[in-house]
């Protein structure tokens, strides 16, 4: 790393080692003494060293760095969240909007029975029993008062209940547009009104600790363009009570990816924006932080190889296709996996079925019909881009990805059957009655191709209940360190259900920036 | 941490950071700065800095760490060995004795074929295609020249080649007592007949870099008691050429293992010594190596529940009843995995079929016949521990562990029907025709319960394939800083196969000792 700070106003005056004597920072600092060597010694005055102060910072935008900001200030810190991007909101702002809440008023309007300890099994069962307990308790028991916090900010969700893979019950609610963006926006608006600064294209550089190895401060560059690592500027930011780490994961971090699992290269898909990127978690090991799990990353069932990114494909698949309709593997027309098992389930089942030992792949198709996509309004839009596809036959749509007909022909009628009674006898997914009118019945037929895309990091720093950042030898909390959301590990096991990443960082982003600005002894 | 470095000699005269000024040593030290504030702050003279000085020196005397002192003193560095436990040879010392060869004599005589390809091939079908094959590559293109090595310093092979479950042919040599310490004895001697010199008792507790981030020296605790974290006396010992870590796994690491996988707690059995922890994982993050795949702990699917750490067992089951015999759930009497899978597979479905869900376990029972323990010679050691039983027919056997004799009976007829084939029709484990008269036959049974353990690391420290530890931010090596075995992490992806772990330990720990004292340039 050749970069260089560069000191605004005394660009002679201030060295790395006399500010830290005059500080009495501990060093620690990858960066910065990188540039010792090349910066005069002369102390600058104590009050030259820092070039803003806060009592919290937040680095990262998305639905935990929103919500930790509207907490911050509900308790009077003041607050700066700082977004490395030119856009604020990460990967929450193109996530598709869905939230998982145990108990909600609508179930209990539906009659849907469901609890925090049910959502907890759920998410345990996912997670292949590897869950932090003490994380997913907190996140579950959670869910009502975050979900009720977005509506108090304007949120809209719509009416309707979804099943989402791997839920043993319909509690999941979406946006009105199907977006993360329909929450961020809402949130970041409100965190505004309540006092909280926002500033964009403002990068986490580094950590800065004090001797006790509690958090200083940050270093940061302002005005930074990504992914140019030499634009803008270095700048100090003091922090008087707490810094939360809100800076999600790192799917889109092919080095740090293939050095995890090299087969996850740059082949593979994924669905994050390119900014979720690992210089934040190793920030954070830099001050001493407890990695959890770094090779776990969960790839999305549910992804389309014929669109990059996000994409369509994913709220097609998870409200139309997978729950109402079936996936097949194209070369003899059967299904191979229960459509609405948990993400891992399903990702395996595709790798293990679809794709051959040299490495080709016969992507497999999933369909349903019309009625179907009656919760999927995005369809048209998929239609629009060639990412899904319309037949008005079963045998266009064989035909079209070379199905052989009469397999396939029996597989729906198999299906079909499973339907009028109420069981799914091959892989045993959920048949609602009430839902009976949307299942796969008669053309036309709406197909996209599924393939795995990476979609979440599992692992990440460790936290406990308070959002706390643990020390890596000792376990204990790291003086003035939180942590939120998808840059922490521990909370999803193996395999995180959908809709519980909303669930999980609205309620953690919260927790954090509440006591990240309750930490007065700190300051 | 409450440690304080017990200066001897100068107790008052030395603080940390006049230390750090005088030698132009960054900081970066969680130890140091916990001592900082308590100490005088006076210059000492520079010679005064460290206690000791070597050219290389090597943490852990296991595999690695052996024929790293034999490669560095065979370039004429001087070289240091430090170990924390009383006795040498940690895991390695207790492990057993098997290592896999690429193309050996042997094979060559028995008219086997093999090559590096296809041990490769072999080692990622095991890790699921996830290893970094360019370590792969080293490893398995070394294993014949590490063979000659310990044959060269006085290990003893038995003409005897084994097929451990997941490779596809038989590679793997057993020493003459079926344990690594035919193995780490001899090589330990040798390197110490080369002129290194072994210190045990000494523990690692920090690295220290230099103004670059490159390694100037290490903080041990000498005199240490495992597991006292507070006896002994903490000294600094400077490193000229290069610092290697041979420092193993850490499966005994109950906090470790939790941080990463609540699961695998206090009630999972572990296969490794109790000095097999975290803490110099802990120290190479500190300085910055970049973290792999955290979470992913091997379970030996050979283990039993009826004796504490690795014991009798995994020499029984891999050499006898996995291979000759069959393993059954005792439920049913029917096999349900093949026994010569590679590892994961094996633990997973023991963990599948045997284990309910509100956690009750089965044990399956692994038998053979007589003669098929030919090769496994510590069996009367199992019998008489009470670990292995003896029976003289299959009612018996049944009667023992309460299986159903009529279905055990039709299993057991069914096996000896596919050697008598030369085909598994059940689960495709190998017949070796020349090897017929040790399968399962008639009695008497030797059997024993077979339930997995953690048993290996496959994550740890980045390296490259000099055997370099590479810098978490910049990918590029971290100067004088060198991992070999299983502190690393990459070379067998998801899963190591069986005798995989002694070849590449001893193939990497000679390149990391031969490229530290290579490493004249920085000294």
């Amino acid at each position: 790393m050749s970069r260089k700070i560069k000191q605004h106003g005394k660009p002679d005056t201030m060295g790395r080692r006399d500010m830290l004597k005059v500080a009495g920072l501990a060093a620690g600092s990858a960066l910065l003494s990188q540039i010792a060597t090349s910066e005069a010694k002369a102390a600058p005055s104590t009050s030259d060293q820092w070039d803003r102060e806060f009592d919290v910072i937040i680095a990262g935008s998305g639905f935990a760095g929103c919500a930790a900001a509207i907490a911050a200030r509900r308790e009077g810190a003041s607050t700066l969240v700082i977004e490395k991007m030119s856009v604020f909101g990460g990967n929450s702002a193109i996530n598709g909007g869905a939230m998982a809440v145990a108990g909600s008023a609508l179930q209990k309007e539906k009659g849907i029975n469901d609890s925090v300890e049910l959502m907890m099994a759920d998410m345990l069962k996912g997670g292949r029993g590897t869950n932090h307990v003490d994380l997913l308790r907190v996140v579950c028991a959670g869910t009502a008062e975050a979900f009720e916090m977005t509506r108090e900010f304007g949120v809209k969700w719509k009416d309707v209940l979804l099943q989402f893979g791997g839920h043993s019950v319909q509690r999941t609610f979406q946006t009105e547009h199907f977006t993360g963006g329909d929450i961020t926006i809402p949130l970041m608006k409100g965190g505004i009104s309540l006092g909280a600064i926002f500033k964009n294209r403002c990068k986490l550089e580094e950590i800065l600790t004090d001797m006790d190895g509690g958090i200083a401060g940050i270093v940061v560059r302002e005005d930074y363009y990504f992914p140019d690592e030499n634009s803008g500027t270095l700048r100090r930011y003091k922090v008087n009570r707490g810094f939360v780490a809100c800076t999600g994961g790192f799917g889109s971090d092919i080095a740090f990816r293939k050095t995890q699992n090299p087969s996850l290269d740059e082949s593979v898909g994924c669905t994050n924006h390119r900014g979720a990127t690992a210089e934040s978690f190793n920030a954070l090991l830099e001050v001493n932080a407890a990695p959890v799990n770094t090779g776990s990353f969960q790839l999305g069932p549910w992804a389309s190889p014929d669109e990059s990114g996000f994409g369509y494909a994913p709220q097609f698949n998870q409200q139309a296709a997978f729950p109402y309709g079936i996936m097949v593997d194209i070369r003899d027309g059967l299904r191979f996996v229960n459509e609405n098992a948990d993400r891992k389930t399903r990702a395996d089942a595709q790798l293990k079925h679809c794709k051959e030992a040299d490495g080709t792949i016969h992507y497999p198709v999933a369909f349903c019909s019309e009625p179907g996509t009656v919760k999927s309004p995005t369809v048209k839009y998929a239609l629009k881009e060639g990412v899904a596809w319309k037949f008005d036959s079963l045998e266009a749509l064989a035909n079209n990805f070379g199905i052989p007909l009469k397999p396939l022909q029996e597989q729906v009628d198999r299906f079909k059957q499973f339907v009028a009674n109420g069981k799914d006898e091959e892989f045993g997914k959920p048949i609602f009655g009430f839902d009976r009118a949307l299942y796969l019945d008669k053309p036309p037929y709406y197909a996209m191709r599924a393939w795995p895309k990476v979609h979440f990091c599992q692992g990440g720093v460790n936290i406990n209940p308070r959002a706390e950042v643990t020390h890596m030898r000792t376990g204990q909390p790291i003086p003035k360190l939180y942590a939120a959301g998808e840059i922490t590990g521990g909370t999803h096991g193996e395999s995180r259900l959908g809709s519980c990443a909303i669930a999980e960082t609205l309620v953690m982003g919260t927790i954090a920036g509440k006591n990240a600005a309750r930490n007065k002894a700190r300051s």
